[in-house]
């Protein structure tokens, strides 16, 4: 038995571009896109689109803005069976690069937030919905939000969005099975018109299994990433995931391809996944920065790191939030 | 708040050993020792003690056997502050190759059985037993167990034995969080007597989910591994057990040490840990040998394996049972 009202998102470009600058190639992009629109996935995002006055498009690759002529060309000639989306940041995008629905690929706009920039995610999400898409809110560093905060947050989106999904996004890879039941329980009782979203992240190798919890609760929008590709130890892996849907529209055939041929080749460049130094960080609930500087260093040079015990004492006495 | 029931206990030589036919020096056993002693593991299990009429000597390493001339030399000098475990495979180990206990470092002995060998099992943990061990009875592959032979196998364990704890193994690591509740339920129920243990592996990342799902579930036996090593994707890593139970006791520091220095090196000879090969058995419930040939033969020579899509069709194809 499966829920038709799930809806599985591959977050690959997007999240995995806080890896590499969103430094992705075309081919690359057209692939994943390809891949997921076979398989059956029902929204892909193929990245930020952040402001060029935030983002330096010299610093940048093409998939942190997503220009329509770029989304135009990833997505050309495959057909198309997927919403698309791009993300924007509360804090680092403008409500006039989002241009009318009638002149974009785009479907949806996720607009991921810090609790305390939840006024500037409503005005995107409402920028967004009264040009015709649909917008979702994602709370990043949930694990780092005080309860009264939240709360009132939640009340805000509720009454002044009329955005889709509203996600949970566990940014430190820090939340138990329990936290989860928490927090999607607080949320169902804030957004009773809105849908519910799960976006996790694996530094504890719980990805999987909170993106399950969540299911079991009634969470209905699921993200991953393929072979878990994303900031720190990555997201959920959505192969795993589309093996525990029961929903028989999807075929992991293209996600088993796509991961061989193009996702485990960016492993030469980039290092996510499981590792001591980004369990660490989730172990510790604080943000994976140090832990991403000290893989980059350590894949660099591995005689100029500190071991892992050292890392961890300093992150201990450090505990450093976003 | 911790749980003082709850005993740890750390397979990383024993179940490591089935990836290098427990070839491990005798210096790594006596780190991975050292540390899991320093930081308050409460089982340590240093291989099995299996026939050497079903192993040669020849082909397998002293952890196979763990003669006591060879415990005695993997745990001399080193405070005794754990229990000593090891494991005799109910197939494959004969009764006569444990001493009596005044003469024998080990504590624990570890029966693990398929369900069809219970009788088997249940004479090698009662001749444990009445030579002055405490034991343990491991029911492996317990995703293909038929229901009405579990029923009566744990029927007989409680009846017929005095063992301290029943291990659900989840050797294929196809267990999803509602099969481990409906398995710890159905365990409760029949072993009234006895605790029940979980021993999970890691090949759809739900190794330490799993794990963390029998705790809730109040199971207070516990396997896991340094860094997860064991075969095909590993088992639940002991590092992130230790982070989650609350216990002051615990100590992660010479954890972090260990894997550092002495595990991690060993990923030359052996890989351990996620990946699409051990993922698809895992899936698709199957014993991971296929995979692990695949990963070794792929490891040797790339070019000569066929692409993860043909495994999956040919894995999906075959539906092997132990």
């Amino acid at each position: 038995m499966f829920r038709p009202q799930i809806k599985v998102c591959d977050c690959t470009i997007r999240d995995g571009g806080l890896m590499n600058n969103s430094k992705f190639t075309l081919e690359t992009v057209r692939k994943i896109y390809e891949a997921c629109s076979k398989a059956g996935v029902d929204i892909i995002e193929l990245g930020y689109r952040n402001s060029k006055d935030h983002f330096s498009p010299d610093k940048y690759g093409a998939w942190r803005f997503c220009d329509e002529d770029m989304l135009a060309k990833a997505t050309e000639g495959i057909p198309k069976t997927a919403k698309i989306a791009v993300m924007q940041d509360a804090h680092k995008a403008d409500a006039g690069d989002i241009v009318q629905k009638s002149g974009s690929v785009v479907d949806i706009v996720r607009v991921a937030t810090y609790v305390k920039d939840v006024d500037k995610a409503i005005a995107l999400a409402n920028n967004a919905t009264s040009k015709g898409y649909e917008a979702t809110i994602n709370i990043m560093a949930i694990s780092h939000v005080l309860e009264r905060d939240l709360d009132e947050a939640l009340q805000q989106i509720e009454a002044e969005t009329s955005i889709t999904a509203c996600y949970i996004v566990d940014s430190f890879g820090s939340l138990y099975s329990e936290d989860i039941d928490y927090l999607v329980h607080k949320f169902q009782r804030y957004l009773q018109t809105k849908e519910i979203g799960m976006h996790c992240h694996n530094q504890m190798q719980l990805g999987f299994a909170n993106t399950i919890e969540a299911i079991i609760k009634n969470v209905n929008y699921l993200d991953g990433t393929l072979y878990g590709l994303g900031r720190a130890a990555g997201n959920c892996p959505l192969e795993l995931l589309m093996g525990f849907l029961k929903n028989p529209k999807f075929d992991i055939i293209p996600i088993l391809e796509v991961i061989e041929k193009t996702i485990l080749p960016l492993r030469k460049d980039m290092e996510w996944g499981y590792n001591i130094p980004y369990m660490i960080a989730g172990m510790l609930n604080v943000h994976p920065l140090d832990a991403l500087k000290y893989v980059d260093q350590q894949r660099a040079d591995s005689a100029s790191v500190d071991g892992y015990v050292k890392f961890y004492e300093r992150m201990r006495a450090e505990d450093i939030s976003t």
